[in-house]
């Protein structure tokens, strides 16, 4: 497959030049970060002064790294539990999130232009992380099941309906998703199921190098741990002041519970009364998905225990019982199990955000009702607005929406994000399915060898002890000028 | 053992909903993330609100989440070091934790009850993380040698006494432990042992599980490594303004001196010179406990250096021969050699304050001596009081002691911590022993097999390569239905 | 060799003591972190007092823990690359690191007096991490080929040469550099290479044990991942606000363009296309090297993408041609490759500011030009000065340099840092010859068992599932004093 080496390197290259010439025409620091923009030449002492210690920066870094960590440790680390694809999950995960930070700029930034430019803060980094975030969800279906060019194929044009479906959302329902469970997680799991459905083949099914072994479990908890520990950044970078401290205590104890019910899901449903590792890498994860719509609304910390605990009844018994049933009689196979992690959840989510947006009343929320929901303010002119502004000016006109119509956009919203995801999912399976991006033969799948130059092999010597047989060469960052040699040989 | 299948559920989800309940009786949100709370519909301009980014989230949240990482990460991988036993070190760690997160926020709650409310915020998210703490470090004594229904009984019967312990020495003896090396770190090591002690079998001694191998002490340092460079958050974050600032200060040169002198004394006391990794992954973590008391204190750096080489020492001649002493003479076996990183140098941290605290005058500390040790305020009406609340505004009245009536009181709140732990730590010890909690037999001792479903087994086939023999099913998320039907047969 | 347990033992417990007493006479708080000083005796809500919630550790705090993440996890795990040096890379990375800090704040503090004593804060922390990271990347340049003692006397000799220089190009050249590019890669790099070459000897090179395995790449990836991740905190750390919020930016950016790059690159060089881990480990972050020193310059989004792009193709290439080369031909033989990921990337970063330097006006930058480049300040007393100060308060008095000035300054600084970093690199190499430091010899190279206890070994029992032999006596936390017994009577 030496012509493999071409078309990889053509491809990102291709993408890459084109990122740049675009950077270039279209974007520009935000004047937060523009050393042109006059309020930044003030001294530390005026707080206007983005010099000052009150750069938005501040506000919204530690979250940031948070999010950030998660996307490349958490979902790189937690696909590694495949006993033979540890490098394509950590590495392509990496490839693929990286190549979505620079696409989701563009893309999100065509949709919201300012005077013709795309102006990039930290917010936009932020937003992009969980723009890569759906993607690597999608990838977690097919996970082992395509290429590394059909990944970057399908996270190129997944972007691309990820930000229309979540601009439809925002601008056109003005649903609220503080967390991203409808536009992310729903989304992005919906995308890669229906993908995986036109990309199935019986030999995906029951494969031999599909399972995990004990020390790959073991990788693969890196990845869930840090995902569980920074998810309520994950809900909360984007909500302002006490929205922000709210979706924090509710996303901390959905996830306590979450992961106290998994256990106690798990050991109901296998035999013996054992805990499955597959649950607890990713079951104790759903109520951060389940309290993601709802996480700055006022649910209450009962309601974000109650909320974490049925998410893991739903996402246990979806990994016990729906997705055997999905891959043997509906012939949709899902690695990594997203449906149970991401999509159930996802649904759950929205539902529950629809629930509480329906009996959301300025008495339990005070004015804050038409920050958290921005359609819910008056509209514009009345005197019903000039009197909210005056006890909250930060309120801006809405469309004086009532609580029961709010729930139904909320409803809309998700109904038609997973229409758009199913469908536009499907398209792209057809889309990968061309015979050009070289998708894996049966031997090939859940397994590095075709993609990565794999290490001399671990063996057990005379002694008993785990070395490399030396049958490959070493793998030295400083291998002689004739392995260099060799490998040009070979080339063609 | 079918049975314990049920067991397992059902303490968990009787817990779980008992949680739930009380919470939706008792806890209600802090007005710092209540949208009906008036301060918060303020625009941000207006630095009162809590809309504004001067919410007192972003002032705990960064050290927070560096203290999340710890208990999850930092302790999870710690005790993945057995070669048996790494499902359930970082597994049950992770249900511990997340156990005593719900649990821990309604025992401190009860104490510390606001018009008959729990009122919670990220600083109970903060202490409950500590709380976690304390029953971690237990764990790490019995680590391997006892159930997960007994992990889940001892975390809901070490959190009453860790809870009363800490109130009796915050409100009663009105001690100061801003690192929480008394009441978290000697509390949770000594009632680990004395339970330890009690539950004491000669089978667990000398066990041929009970050691690493090569990438299981890797698999470790992942937990050394974040918990040595977030220790200066725990110390640190409860602490205000330079009292924070020295905090972090004090314990980043501690832990450096005790990382460099943990080598030097294990490469003493080892034959050949050689380091034991079992030093490098503990000992050099004493650092941070010996310098937790007094890490807000005017130890000068000079002083942290000098703590955190005493406490190297002790810890690695700890591991080498007081260990291996109580063991083989005490029938205390201490699996994680708690004794060594927290529980002896949590008693150092403790007399260190005390000394600290004896010899604090006014001249060094100025008016913060009374912020730093509240207790040494003037009573309240005094004259004196009111002198030093016209420079220091923030100062309360407190109990006019001395330097050495405050160092007593710091001394009999190590005491009394050292007494509650030891008796309750017993107790909890006999509570345990009882035959419904499934003690594990011999061969279940250091070994995950009993509690967790094991992937296929890696072993060397014919071309040297490691891989799974498949002799048993492979462990997918995509498992097929007749897997499924087989495990439904063999459930009672 | 039982005498080298003395010996490590006494080098390190000299030092420490060394460093305790230095530290006894030098080295008192900075008035941020001193509860004596006059500003701490204020209330909260008078935002001049450092107990206010403006107490400059919180400007810093996320960043530097950021940042001290990358030098021990990041660097830590990178190094565990080799298959059976896991122990030694990421424990002596602890070691050196943890020395360096205490080392790095003395020497450091030499050069900048305050009234005669070194004066700690928040950023000393900072800056003694990034100390830190110059002698690691030299460490990457030897790896497995020194011995703990001689990388002690690497450390001590570096920290040296390093404070002196970065001295000489701030203070003198007044060269900036703020992600450290000229003066932490770029010196560590060539300063390792250097001390490579003079301690080179046939058997370094092609070693059977030089490589890695599966699994040892996967835990390299976890340092690759957060060193990526937090670069942008790296070189961001120490600038100030819309400056450090441009670095963010700029950092983000080039890292996600050279990581998509390096996958194009990898699978270009290698045979059959397939993608090395060697580059995506290392190359991927070449990016961040490259951009570091005009990371808070006006480079524009697109141009820290085209950074990224060339560090990429850069370090593949280098990996691929000049790192055997060097090694065959040069008798250079850098065992992480550092010259790749830190030496010329660090040069390409140099020359980058340079030129951006060169094209930096008012016009394009506003008053900002004279914050970024102090020295361009106009002259103390001047009038040009005082208009400027009018507009923008915080500028000082710098020396009027022009663009092309500041430039050749800025080119100065780079080829004086190559020139020192070679010169006290190899002399250095010629220190660390001595016989007393314990070279390695051919059979301990890249190799833990000389160095470390280690764990029975992992071997395939009759079942075919792995366990230890027991061959040699469980690593058991808690072994029998006759384990002990038999140690002392080996000792020497």
């Amino acid at each position: 497959m030496a012509w493999r080496r071409g078309k990889l390197t053509a491809i990102l290259l291709i993408f890459e030049v084109v990122f740049i010439v675009l950077f270039g025409i279209l974007v520009v620091y935000d004047d937060e970060a523009n050393a042109t923009a006059k309020q930044n030449s003030l001294t530390p002492d005026q707080p206007g002064g983005a010099d000052a210690d009150n750069n938005v920066l501040r506000a919204y870094y530690p979250m940031f790294q948070d999010v950030h960590v998660m996307m490349f440790i958490g979902f790189g680390f937690l696909m590694t539990f495949l006993k033979k694809y540890g490098f394509g999950s950590v590495g392509f995960n990496f490839l693929v999130a990286a190549f979505v930070l620079q696409w989701a700029t563009l893309m999100s930034g065509f949709l919201h232009l300012h005077h013709g430019k795309i102006v990039v803060s930290i917010t936009t980094l932020l937003t992009s992380d969980f723009a890569a975030a759906t993607v690597l969800i999608s990838m977690g279906a097919v996970l082992g099941k395509v290429s590394h060019i059909q990944l970057i194929i399908m996270a190129f044009v997944e972007i691309i309906f990820f930000s229309i479906n979540e601009w439809v959302g925002l601008t056109f329902f003005k649903a609220v998703d503080v967390g991203g469970s409808m536009f992310v997680h729903t989304f992005g799991a919906y995308f890669g199921l229906a993908l995986a459905r036109v990309l199935y083949r019986e030999d995906m099914h029951g494969h031999s190098k599909e399972g995990s072994v004990y020390h790959s479990d073991i990788f693969a908890m890196i990845g869930t741990v840090f995902l569980w520990l920074f998810w309520p950044s994950f809900n909360a970078a984007l909500a302002p002041g006490d929205d922000q401290h709210r979706a924090v205590i509710n996303t901390y104890f959905s996830l306590a519970a979450c992961a106290v019910v998994t256990f106690a899901i798990s050991s109901a449903v296998e035999k013996d009364g054992k805990v499955n590792m597959v649950h607890v890498q990713n079951a104790t994860l759903a109520g951060g998905v389940a309290v993601g719509t709802s996480a700055d609304m006022m649910v209450h910390p009962w309601g974000a225990l109650l909320i974490g605990s049925l998410a893991a009844v739903l996402s246990v018994v979806g990994y016990s019982y729906i997705t055997p049933f999905m891959a043997d009689r509906l012939k949709i196979h899902d690695t990594c199990g997203v449906n149970n992690l991401h999509g159930m959840p996802g649904v759950l989510a929205g539902i529950i955000g629809a629930i509480v947006a329906a009996v959301a009343s300025p008495a339990q929320y005070g004015n804050s009702v038409y920050q958290i929901f921005p359609a819910r303010a008056p509209i514009a002119n009345s005197s019903e607005l000039a009197t909210i502004q005056a006890a909250f000016p930060a309120i801006e006109a809405g469309s004086g929406r009532s609580a029961g119509l709010q729930a139904g956009f909320q409803m809309a919203a998700l109904i038609v994000t997973l229409l758009i995801a199913l469908v536009t999912g499907a398209l792209t399976g057809l889309l990968l399915r061309l015979p050009i991006w070289d998708h894996p033969e049966k031997d090939s799948l859940y397994e590095d060898e075709d993609y990565w130059e794999i290490p001399e092999e671990e063996t057990a010597d005379m002694n008993g002890s785990l070395e490399g047989v030396g049958h490959k060469k070493p793998d030295s960052r400083a291998r002689t000028e004739s392995d260099t040699n060799n490998e040009q040989d070979t080339k063609v």
